[in-house]
């Protein structure tokens, strides 16, 4: 989708939600409405009304946004709060102007305030009106995730090849971080995860230095990034065969994964996609083992919506990209998680992730 | 210093500034003053009084938070909004609390007030109490620093051995990564910037497909991490004999930048230090050509106080830390900077990184 399309959606909304502008300082939105990629760190400050739109920056990407967002009149202005209150300050006619307000600070807010005085502007709180947008993806960004989801497969199949008993956990990371930078992806969009044995009940495990054994879970959590956009990526190992216990917990978590990717369908809520894999950890005798939801939106952030958990009333939508990853923790013993990056398509969740789901594939290579 | 002494100096702050407590969000911030390394993302939210401490955190990092912040009692809470509320309705007692309202959003704290009025508690604005404590470093917290110094500069001279003419300014950018990380660092602590040629013009570079080559400018900007803590490093290479342009410009910056290690001192402002720097260059005929501060603190954050710029009240003290970086940037030529991160000891400013500052160390060697 052009930018042009995005900027047209986002005026629908300000019509539908009667407001005549609204200022965004969401770096991940900010790129998705204007094209400016920016740098590290928020780089740009937006003002769209039906009949403008305004991005301020600072002189050092200058140059940049007025190449990367053609759509957008580019002003430079010094420091990234006079941004706000500048946008706001050349705009005298906006009588009822949103603002971002799971995201503008306090402090920002205030400044901004004064200036929306002076104009006689309305500064209206607005939450995830762009992260909504976002949620539905286009087929340009449905490739750059596709591709970022090869290039996380691919760095399983390798570690699966490489991995041996003796190995630390920091050292099994280092090498898959390594494979996916060599392999393409810019700089990952999170720490990789590598947790081992009693570790594995973490879901957001550090990697350590423990050596890893066999016949024990290990989980892998890993993503890539291409052009801005994530996958996201896990796969629970085993070296050697693993005990009767983490079959039968392996088990259990490969059918709720299995069953959220058969049952996800449009027009259910998040909700109900987590209550898939959930009833059947829970019938399994698991109730209380699986923490936190089935998923969450991923695209140019890791995390985005749609949320996919027990409270979320987000719908599930054609061109929609989330994770499913149902778990089982176990304090002290370890855990299995398998999550994969899915598009919703025709009706159904068609995973991106291809990496396999053997439990020990070291064992079966 | 033990945590005990920054809670001890966090009270004397909340006692002169007429606050019963206050409620810290920002993650390092939170890290500082409790001791809790968290994972990745904010993973607490603390609430000190005179004679209470109270760490919130979810029921994934419970074990964690009560191991290493003992001097905190440490609360469980689902999610990470309900922290904050409650935090605040668990302490009916507190008349005026303060808040970080550079950090928390005005979401957050539209449902903070809605608890506040409850508990008959004010809730007051407070900007950057922590990061002024956090701006004077202890002795454990310079030797991380040192450390990360020391592994910047082992990764300035690997790459001076191994940069030849025709890598690509991200094959470079991507060979330096692999030997901080190789050689202890955790995550780095920014994108490594290689800028060769006129991109060396862009103060915040990435990395490109470029080719470098012989006769040119190439600035990096590398920074590694050592238990939370980081370290900030540029350098401008020129492989071969450089033009005597470059020679020219090289020499003005580094003489800026020698003058500025020689001549800060306890008790000047930020802005008085970025003088001594902005001076020499000024004189030299580049008055427009240094676009930036000269520094930044550098800590548990790559940019932290103190500010150290032309617009910098910021006192410099005994056992500050912080960068210095002048630079000249000429647009469609390139440019030359030259940073060291610096502490200051016995009323001087002293580099901790040491990686030698011959522009042409590959026909050096």
């Amino acid at each position: 989708m052009a930018v042009a399309q995005r900027l047209e959606r986002l005026r629908q909304q300000l019509a539908e939600k009667g407001l005549n502008a609204i200022l965004l300082t969401q770096p991940e939105n900010c790129r998705y409405i204007s094209g400016f990629t920016g740098s590290s760190g928020p780089a740009a400050t937006l003002l769209v009304s039906q009949d403008s739109a305004v991005l301020a920056t600072d002189f050092i990407h200058f140059e940049q946004a007025k190449q990367e967002a053609p759509d957008f009149d580019v002003i430079a202005v010094n420091t990234s709060s006079q941004r706000l209150t500048q946008l706001l300050s050349g705009n005298g006619k906006l009588a009822k102007v949103g603002f971002e307000a799971n995201v503008l600070s306090v402090a920002e807010f205030r400044r901004l305030s004064e200036e929306a005085d002076k104009a006689r502007a309305e500064l209206a709180p607005t939450e995830d009106i762009v992260d909504c947008l976002r949620a539905v993806k286009d087929e340009d960004e449905i490739s750059c995730i596709l591709r970022a989801a090869f290039i996380a497969d691919a760095a399983i199949a390798f570690i699966a090849s490489e991995i041996h008993s003796g190995m630390t956990e920091k050292e099994v990371a280092w090498e898959i971080e390594k494979y996916i930078r060599e392999n393409g992806s810019e700089p990952i969009p999170f720490d990789i995860i590598v947790a081992s044995g009693p570790n594995a009940a973490l879901p957001h495990a550090k990697p350590t230095d423990r050596p890893i054994s066999n016949g024990e879970p290990i989980i892998l959590d890993v993503g890539a990034r291409w052009k801005g956009y994530c996958s996201d990526l896990s796969r629970t190992l085993c070296l050697g065969p693993g005990g009767e216990r983490f079959r039968a917990i392996y088990d259990v978590v490969l059918q709720a994964q299995l069953s959220a990717l058969d049952g996800i369908a449009p027009g259910m809520t998040g909700a109900q996609a987590d209550g898939i894999s959930r009833e059947v950890i829970d019938q399994a005798g698991y109730k209380d083992a699986f923490g936190h939801g089935l998923g969450h939106g991923v695209g140019l952030a890791v995390h985005e919506r749609p949320r996919v958990s027990t409270a979320s009333a987000d719908v599930i939508r054609e061109n929609m990209v989330f994770t499913v990853e149902p778990a089982i923790y176990i304090t002290g013993w370890g855990g299995v998680r398998i999550e994969d990056t899915v598009l919703v398509r025709n009706g159904r969740a068609q995973p991106l992730t291809k990496a396999t789901k053997k439990a020990n594939p070291v064992e079966a290579s």
